[in-house]
């Protein structure tokens, strides 16, 4: 069941999303001790100047 | 109050999502009993290469 | 697939909870012309105090 | 380590969201009593269509 | 619209959570140059042991 | 910047959260090619009746 919802920088590619899916599902089912199929992940791609840290936006942080 | 937030893939047209989010309301006001005016819905479009069950994102499973 | 998420006030019971979780599944299989099974939804249940309209507490709108 | 996510129609400027990046985190760090640095905000541009109150989309509430 | 969300370590009182309601609604009115009914928050308090920065629980960072 | 969510059954033991947060962080950080520094993780420990696959309760499903 758990639903696991990333929000990142966009713009990585297919092949990058398709891994981070696979290597966090399994990191998932190994700590959890249940099967891969119940985890569910929804990646949220974000552009820089929609995150902030500390009240500064990611553009001006690392632009 | 109800906050209701739906992540599924990107595509749907502005008329579908219109039903969506009138079947929706009309589903939790008669549910929980309220009206329809206190709920509030957000949609997130989201590509298929952002949605990942079992550790395979969704192009995979169904192309 | 959509990933569904309700936050609610508190408090509901468990046959309550059902009834949402099944009108809802039903509301979105409809208007999005999908089969229910793809349909994950997670209920939020959050205190009157944590929840804000206009800068105000519920507890304080309708205490 | 407040997370902070704002679901807003889409449309913003750079320089309003920074300014609401910088406003958030200050109220944050002020209400909360902790630093600025603590606090992580993400932004979600969201297309009218997509946010509904009361069953009817935005872009049927407000054109 | 604004649908705002806060994921904050459990513990504060009624009277921090009715301000930081307050101030963050008043920063998003006026950053966002909107009204402030139009700012639904809502708050979630959650265990130090449920946050994890850089790998490791704030259980273990700053217990 | 990575902001991870997870929704999971509650009842987890804080060993267990300290094992999934250090493996999913480790996963994202090697995933993405990013230090793990940058990951910030929020559990949400929900009741199965609060979960619903199908339109049906976790607690009909797998009491």
């Amino acid at each position: 069941m758990p639903i696991v919802q990333i929000s990142m920088i966009q713009g990585r590619t297919p092949e990058m999303k398709e891994k981070l899916i696979q290597r966090v599902t399994d990191a998932i089912a190994e700590a959890l001790q249940i099967t891969a199929d119940k985890v569910h992940i929804v990646l949220y791609d974000v552009p820089k100047e929609n995150i902030g840290h500390g009240g500064i936006p990611l553009t001006k942080i690392n632009p």
